[in-house]
């Protein structure tokens, strides 16, 4: 069986994908790499918010993870300071692309399915929303880096992004068909404990479940209107 | 004018490549990016002999450089044991492949070249005899990454490797033209103080210095023949 790595963010689309590909391929064939680039922590804490939950959704599913530190990106909003990130109502663009990170993530993801010596896919959880701000989630960018780690590998390491067409609406269906725990999953771009709710990343995600008609299991800060969906039934 | 981010490892191609680029383009607009991906170190040494070797070079070419640690790679014998390189004379095949290493460091490469917000590229020093044994140094690659890059910067980020149809012999008759202190390189995979001349690394560069008929500068554990060679004529 050939086999998968899974960059795992924790999110939504990642923890998805991570389901899906432990579901069709056997959660012992997939790996799931899980990366610290600097998010800013709580008080004390070891881990990222988002690290946290992708552990937990490593776990859940039964697929091994590797936890690994990337060091030394240039600093940016999303890894220097929470107060940059402004509410999406404010209608303040915000730079939330960390150069260079979704090339550096896939290239862990390439060294990882190389030392397995095996075919490997290297999967990422692209999402047709994130075309828009982020050139780094486009088709046309996802066909470049698995022709070029093909070059890299002699043949054995592609990339894939099954969802980068896909509405986050279009990938919450298919997760819940499939059992995802998306209690387990965290989004928010703050970082906090409990998710804001009016972050563009929150924002997103709450539109998805009014989208589907699903109450979204996380607690939120500020808590969204929930009317017209039904509970969300899956307990984790 | 455009920027150049040259991946600097400390040895004699991509020191080269520092240099010419520095003479070219003017070191101020030149950026190195220097890694410790995790090759082995001296006892209490914080820097491997490699480090500390692209970082003289750089501050002799009067370049800025970033200093970038790469944690968490897969193991493989160049990171985990000196007892691991045979001399080449052995005859016995190395794995000197360390997985994904040139795809991450590129990426790096990436993410400062999109930090500067401007067109730059990113050199790297892959020479025609890498070409053998990784993948990873050869022309379809590269041209490849490059693809890749420009779509992940929205054409502003390319990546070249000048030096990946050159002999070593060839980019050696280069960089003494230019005066590249070849005194500070290091080549040796053994990373101790003193270049070994014994593994394949030390005996392709040997060999380089021979074919152009100039003593090599550095000081060897197994002083190489030198016969027929004239001195190294640059003091730094």
């Amino acid at each position: 069986m050939e086999r998968a790595i899974v960059l795992l963010s924790g999110g939504m689309d990642s923890s998805t994908l991570l389901y899906t590909e432990a579901r069709m391929k056997g959660a012992g064939n997939v790996l799931a790499l899980i990366f610290d680039y600097g998010r800013l922590k709580h008080d004390g804490e070891f881990h990222s918010r988002e690290v946290e939950a992708a552990i937990a959704v490593a776990e859940h599913a039964s697929v091994s993870y590797r936890f690994i530190q990337i060091g030394s990106l240039p600093s940016c909003p999303l890894t220097t300071s929470a107060e940059q990130i402004p509410d999406q109502s404010a209608g303040r663009q915000v730079d939330t692309v960390v150069p260079g990170r979704n090339t550096i993530l896939l290239s862990y993801g390439l060294a990882y399915a190389q030392s397995l010596g095996e075919r490997a896919t290297v999967f990422f959880g692209a999402c047709s929303e994130d075309d828009l701000s982020y050139p780094d989630c486009r088709e046309s960018y996802v066909e470049a880096m698995s022709f070029a780690f093909m070059k890299a590998s002699e043949d054995k390491v592609e990339v894939k992004a099954p969802f980068v067409n896909w509405t986050k609406k279009e990938i919450l269906q298919k997760g819940l068909r499939y059992g995802v725990p998306y209690s387990l999953t965290y989004t928010c771009y703050r970082g906090r404990e409990l998710s804001c709710g009016l972050c563009d990343a929150c924002v997103e995600r709450i539109k998805a479940f009014q989208d589907v008609g699903v109450t979204d299991p996380l607690e939120y800060e500020n808590e969204p209107h929930w009317s017209g969906c039904v509970a969300y039934d899956k307990e984790f």
